[in-house]
C-alpha cells in the first residue's frame, strides 16, 4: 500500500486528491511544519535527499515531486487512468499543462526571494516577474474558456497539478486569481467533485492532523 | 517535419541534441537575443503564449517546454526510444530525473531575483537557496556515482534535460559543478557522444547563426 507522507499546507494534498479520484487505498502519515520557521521537520527531511513535499513510499521505493508521483501511481496502479496516451490527439495538451505549474512556481519563488526591498533592481526584476506571471495566467484563462478541463473534456493529472497553485499560493503571499473568470469557474467545477472535497477535508490547507 | 525555433544560448539546444541522438530530420530556425537586454526578440515571443525557449512547431502543433517536447518527439516519432516505460523497473528513476532540473532552475531564478543587495533578508534567503542547491547537486553526484546515466546504464531524455543546467547555468551567473567528481566524469561521457558534439556545434551556447 502507498503511504503519503503529508506535510501540512503543502503540495502533497494533490496526492490525496489523486488517490480519492482513483479510489485507491493509501495510508496518510502527517508531519507538521515548525511553527516558528514554517519549515518541514527533520523526520520529513530524512525521507528523501531532495526533501521536498510531497513524498510517497511504496515498499522500498521512495518518490518525491508531484508530477513524478501522479504519473507513477496512475501507470503502475490504475492502468493509466487520468493520464493521456501518446497516440491520443490531446497528448500535447496533457504534457503542456502537466508542466505548467513549474513555471508558475518558479516565478513565485523568485518573487519571494526578491522580497520587499525598494531598489532599481527590485523594480526591474519585480516587473519582469509580474509580466511573465500575467502571461502564464492569461494563457491559462484562455485555455479554460475553450475546454472544461486542461487536457480536454475530462479531468486528468494536469488538473491535479495546476489546481494547488490556484487555490494555495495566495496563502504564502503568492498571486490569486482575480480577473480570471474562466479560472474561477473551473475551480467551482473542481470543488464540486466529491473526491476533491473529501481530499481537502483530509489534507487540504485548512485540515489538521487527525486526533 | 519538426522545426526547432532556436533562441541563441538557451534550453533549446536540448532539442537539437535529441534529434541528433534519434537521427531524425529537423529544420532549425535561428533567433538572436536582443544584444542590449538579452531578451528574446518579438518574433520569438509571438510563437507561443508562454513564449519561453525552446519552441517547436510540427504542422499546426506549437509546443514549448523542454520536457514536453522531448516526450512528444520520442513517443510520436521514435517509438518511445530514450524514454522508459511504466512497466520497466527504472521508471521511477526516469520520472524523477526528468523533473530534477525544474527545482534547480527554480533556485537559480530565485538567486537571480535576490540580486546582490546586502541585507538580513538577502542573507537569510541566500543561505536557504544555497543549502537547497547543495542538497540537490549532492544527490545528483551520488546518483552518478552509482549509475552511468541518470535513469540507468543507457542515455535517456532525463540526461538531455539535466545536462543543460550543468554546462550552461554558469554562463548566466549560476552554479558550476566544482566539487562534484561524478558529475564531471558524467559530462565527459556526454561530451564524447557524437550526437551531443554535433548538436553543440550547431546550436550550443558558443554556436552562432549559420551564415
Amino acid at each position: 500500500m502507498i503511504t503519503i507522507h503529508h506535510l501540512g499546507v503543502s503540495q502533497s494534498d494533490r496526492i490525496v486528491w489523486l488517490m480519492e479520484e482513483l479510489g485507491l487505498p493509501y495510508a496518510l502519515e502527517w508531519y507538521d511544519r515548525d511553527p516558528a520557521t514554517g519549515l518541514a521537520p527533520p523526520e520529513y527531511l530524512a525521507l528523501h535527499p531532495a526533501a521536498t513535499a510531497p513524498v510517497i513510499t511504496d515498499g522500498q521505493t521512495v518518490l518525491t515531486e508531484s508530477a513524478v508521483i501522479v504519473e507513477y501511481i496512475c501507470h503502475r496502479y490504475a492502468d493509466g487512468r487520468l493520464t493521456v496516451r501518446p497516440d491520443q490527439p490531446n497528448y500535447p495538451d496533457y504534457l503542456y499543462w502537466m508542466h505548467f505549474n513549474n513555471n508558475v512556481l518558479g516565478l513565485f519563488f523568485a518573487r519571494l526571494a526578491l522580497g520587499a526591498a525598494e531598489s532599481a533592481h527590485a523594480e526591474r526584476i519585480g516587473g519582469f516577474i509580474a509580466r511573465r506571471h500575467d502571461r502564464y495566467y492569461g494563457h491559462l484563462d484562455t485555455r479554460l474558456g475553450e475546454s472544461e478541463y486542461l487536457a480536454g473534456p475530462e479531468l486528468t493529472c494536469a488538473d491535479i497539478m495546476v489546481t494547488f497553485n490556484l487555490t494555495s499560493l495566495g496563502r504564502f503571499g503568492g498571486p490569486g486569481i482575480e480577473g480570471l473568470p474562466n479560472v474561477a469557474a473551473y475551480l467551482e467545477r473542481i470543488r464540486k467533485r466529491p473526491a476533491y472535497a473529501k481530499a481537502m477535508s483530509i489534507a487540504g490547507p485548512t485540515a489538521t492532523r487527525p486526533s
